[in-house]
């Protein structure tokens, strides 16, 4: 189960309701499913459950890495992921049983199974870092820097090395935590709301009532999801050429085009804003605001004198600089912030449950107390009975996490030769702790601190490489170590307990993350490929795929490594303003309280548009739009459907990536340019056409 | 009242609920009303009455203007004449009632005499031929043709001579038919059902919850006016120069594009659509298709074998020619046809109506029998009586007709030096007689033939005329003089039958019509001479405002004057096939029944798209798939909401092109052009602009 992220994690709350919520007829769930038999955890991964979740999991990794690869926000998937597979699977098993051949009908274990194994699959294609770490180790990236763009410094993407990578560090994530599962779920009861959320929507759908529902979303779904791919098919027609189509559509004016404020009609940002809270919204409008509305002309203004007039736009010396610096000082702020806070929160917690041998949860579910009590609710008896009958050795856990560590560590140097065995082997020791305070953080608050960790590492391991070893790759490649091992653990913790709640057998969900990372290994850097190999301009800055931290990735590890030298004239001292700003306005959010709090914008939100633009917090804030005037007009079928909508939108422009890079690669061109001139341009060209 | 016409007639009928179906609750209506007492008729009309005329006699001329010059197809804008009219007025009332300064109550006499007040003066923008006979003597339309552009062929529009010869004709047509107001309202109990339909209009307004009804349809067309003038005028940001803008947008191909096959975004044309039955767009849509996409093609191939290759496109021995000359022969087939029908049906009913002393009219009319009998209905013996109350003598009507028949005959030559005095005099012996044949007919069929009058007048003044005297603009003005009697006497007996089931009096309407009609002969010519100012390429084929219709009029009376020599090779032959299809599937549309009949395409629809291609059909498609979807899912809404959401898309684009016009006039250009370019084409830009 993956939390709704940010390339960089932003606080963003699920918007599902929690388990103190539900609480109420919470009571009688086991009871409604008690006639149905649970199966057998080798029963419950089925081979159609495996070949839905590959191609769910084809269809969610296009989907996360176009959106890695445009600006980093990548929404929740979980309901997409939860409805398509219900969907899948029931009409296999409802055609089955109708010519008499089911032989097992589809349970909501299977369905958690392919759930898990969709999210794990799909979770790769973030935790890879194709849009982060990875991708910024490419020359393209590199060359946008005048910095630390030597030879040694560089490594383009490769299909192989990328697959081996992946596999000999995306296992350990799952490994180290495995042996906590029974102390963070049944004794410390943590809630892990996105968990949760997604074990009542698999439950709902496997009563009647929820089923009924579920069909009409699935439609709703379908609708959306063909308009946007025929849009999306639409638009291809109109971009011959660079700067040509709907994506340069300058709906404000040329001059609000220029400093990126456009809604550029794209049907996936419109379905992300959709899904994403109000104040993530806003908070990326602002940012964009005060960024390219204000501050950007304002340092323009002072071209030849911050900075040489004489530099190409994407040069890092110039104003692109002030962009990637000013927004890192903030993630970085933000992150540093949020940091303490969860791990003061976490070792908070954790020293009060050892005092107390009492779990510090919310108050409902404090109020049932610790394991030790006899007075456990009757779905919780039975929850807690599934969930120990089948056992995974501790045993297997450690020696599957040595063994996988020690291949790792012996395989690393050879991918990364600047990052030895050496450094691995310190991760490696590091890591577990680091895995469990990201699964516990991630329990409390619903909030995976991955990339925080990954920074951490960067900056740690590439200053131990030093700059003359190749401490910038070094830094990256830790980085990436380091977020899959404590990615996955949190997701791997977050499926237990929808697993737990589903009656889904531990091992089974094991067997399913396992599965799943395993796809999420082959099938990720694939489509990575795909893109990388289709589109020529990937990574370069106003191209329809700028990968926008791949750059942000590649300047912190240089940082890092080489401290502030390229950092053009008054924008440390600007870096240090935003740096502070970030602490002040987190700071300010937590003393207010919940519910003046969401009148104050996210810093973490407001640096992505610093270098991005706006333009995809305008596609976002219509998304906003279009759900709050639904809201007004109707709020049960708007709560309803919004997110099988926004889904919609988002698959069916996400898949559509599919066909035109395919297309791409044929190099079949579209046919029209839809082209975008002032009055006097056009004057010029008409001149040009006519002689 | 005027019935919804194409430039050239064809046979629409209304799509309102007609006096029999409203039958049965007829009996009650002027009991609800009996409590309201009746103002006199010097009472009815009042100031802020024409006040409003005023404001919306502009407002529609805008619209019926920018319809004329687009493509000649102009709906009934009667509903959004009256829902507007009543808006105004009772806004006005229910202030000034509140604030207790209200002297005279809003009646729906009052409402009445707006209406028809409204309608009379964006009539003339119809009959003053600004889209059709005034503006095909212009030089720009005449040099679209090699014969007959001559400087005595030739009459460029100025204000000061169009406003004297719209003064001069268009009054005639009023006094000719009011003394035949009794006879066609009550002895022969004419249906009328324009005129009918926008009475129970009115009545329904008046009572308490029609009053509810039209507040909310009102509130429907407000939010779509202000979305379509706010789509116009993001629209017109992006026109910089020529073939640019969304009005250009090649939706279905460059190649379709260069077919006329696309869909322009005129929101003005999908409500069009969605005013206008199924058949009429369907019609436009496969004579888009027989022309644009099969004919013209393969006329096209024997380019150099049928016609000269080395022709300008615009060139009628060209191309150009098969276009406009097909169009008008299937145009006077049509017209042919239904004017001997229509004719026909005239002389059957009159001559049964004098032997049996009794009105043909529909069976359940027809069985309340003739005025003899006493056995009248509540309604009717209150309505006889108020419209028999308030006479307008015959001696006036005749002094009256025979005042402005001598001033204008006197006037017309010093106009159109070409058009003797004696020309003037014999269509003014014969034009009562044609007001009377056009006023029944329209009674009967709801439809009038004003421009086939108009044609007649064409092709008889021109040859007598003849060539070498100037008979092509001759036949033009004459055929001007006929339409705006004709047109004006049938407007007035709906109008007539409006104020009857108002209980409004016959002076009322006869002062309303000709202070209407007064307004209109300003009012109009002004509009006109906005856009003929504003826009430099007015009445340009392929331009923003082709004003199709001129060069066809023009065209008529060139080949009735110097016969078929200009016709390019086999263009005759293909002529004579398309005026004997068009009468063959007339024949059959009348033979098959009502029933089967709305399944066969109308020649006249048909015709409209030969010359000026499918575009504006593809829009007109688009209104009616939006409203035959929405009255799939809720039809009582779609029947009810429907003509008030085209009325706002119609009259908001129609709107905005008053200050667009202002804008072009003041030299203020839009800044960007949306350009639709090739992918070769644009590659050649490109460079040519990078360096």
């Amino acid at each position: 189960m993956a939390t709704q992220r940010i390339t960089d994690e932003a606080p963003q709350k699920p918007k599902y309701t929690t388990a103190d919520n539900d609480e109420d007829y919470r009571e009688s769930v086991e009871m409604m499913f008690e006639s149905k038999q649970v199966p057998s955890w080798q029963n419950q991964l089925t081979l159609r459950a495996f070949v839905v979740s590959l191609f769910l999991g084809i269809l969610f990794t296009f989907i996360v890495m176009k959106l890695n690869l445009t600006t980093g926000i990548i929404p929740s998937l979980n309901v997409s992921a939860g409805l398509l597979g219900f969907f899948f699977v029931k009409t296999w098993t409802t055609f089955l049983s109708r010519s008499g051949l089911l032989k097992q009908p589809f349970t909501r274990q299977e369905n958690t199974v392919i759930q898990t194994c969709v999210v794990a699959t799909s979770g790769i294609a973030f935790s890879g870092g194709f849009g982060s770490y990875l991708f910024g180790m490419s020359e393209i990236v590199a060359k946008q820097s005048t910095e630390a763009n030597a030879a040694q410094n560089i490594k383009n993407p490769q299909l192989h090395w990328m697959i081996g990578f992946l596999f000999v560090v995306s296992f350990l994530g799952l490994f180290s935590v495995v042996p906590l599962r029974k102390i963070m779920i049944i004794d410390f009861k943590l809630i892990y709301p996105s968990g949760t959320a997604t074990a009542h929507l698999i439950n709902s759908f496997h009563t009647p009532q929820g089923a009924r529902l579920a069909k009409k979303q699935v439609k709703a779904l379908g609708k959306f999801f063909s308009f946007s791919f025929v849009w999306g098919f639409f638009q291809w027609f109109f971009t011959a050429g660079d700067a040509c189509g709907f994506k340069e559509f300058p709906t404000f004016g040329l001059e609000a085009y220029r400093n990126k404020f456009f809604f550029d009609f794209s049907a996936t940002y419109v379905g992300v804003g959709m899904i994403c809270p109000y104040l993530i919204n806003v908070s990326l409008l602002l940012g964009a605001i005060i960024s390219w509305g204000i501050m950007w002309p304002l340092i323009e203004d002072r071209k030849g004198h911050w900075y040489p007039a004489d530099l190409s736009p994407s040069s890092l010396n110039g104003l692109q600089g002030y962009k990637v610096f000013i927004a890192i000082a903030m993630i970085l702020g933000d992150g540093l912030y949020n940091f303490l806070k969860v791990l003061g929160h976490t070792l908070f917690g954790l020293s009060r449950q050892i005092r107390m041998k009492k779990p510090e949860t919310l108050p409902v579910e404090a109020g049932q107390s610790s394991t030790e009590t006899p007075s456990l609710s009757y779905d919780d008896e039975r929850r807690t009975q599934m969930f120990l009958k089948d056992q995974i050795p501790t045993w297997f856990a450690v020696a599957g996490y040595v063994t996988v560590a020690i291949i790792s560590a012996a395989t690393l140097p050879h991918i990364f030769p600047h990052l030895k065995w050496y450094h691995a082997a310190v991760i490696y020791i590091f890591a577990p702790v680091l895995a469990f305070c990201n699964s516990y953080g991630t329990g409390l608050t619903d909030w995976s601190l991955a990339s925080t960790y990954g920074k951490l590492a960067i900056f740690t391991i590439g200053a131990w490489a030093g700059a003359s070893h190749g401490g910038v790759l070094a830094g990256l490649a830790a980085c990436g170590v380091m977020m899959n091992i404590v990615s996955t653990a949190s997701d791997l913790m977050q499926d237990f307990k929808t697993g737990y709640m589903t009656l889904a057998s531990p091992r089974s969900m094991f067997v399913s993350q396992i599965i799943g990372t395993a796809m999420g290994c082959v099938i990720s850097p694939c489509v990575f490929w795909l893109f990388y190999k289709a589109f020529n301009n990937l990574g370069v800055p106003g191209s329809e795929y700028p990968a926008p931290y791949a750059l942000v990735y590649r300047n912190m590890s240089i940082l890092g490594v080489e401290g502030f030298s390229a950092l053009p004239k008054n924008c440390l001292k600007l870096c240090y303003v935003f740096f502070a700003a970030a602490i002040v306005v987190n700071a300010i959010r937590d003393a207010v309280g919940k519910k003046r709090s969401k009148y104050i914008p996210l810093p973490m939100a407001m640096a992505i548009p610093f270098f991005l633009g706006g333009y995809f917090a305008i596609d976002m804030c219509v998304g906003s739009l279009i759900l709050f005037v639904w809201q007004k007009l109707n709020k049960t079928k708007a709560d309803a459907f919004g997110p099988a909508v926004a889904s919609g939108l988002i698959c069916g422009d996400g898949i559509w990536t599919l066909p035109s890079s395919i297309l791409a690669l044929a190099g079949i061109n579209p046919p029209i340019c839809m082209k975008f001139l002032s009055r006097k341009t056009n004057t010029k060209v008409d001149g040009f056409l006519g002689s």
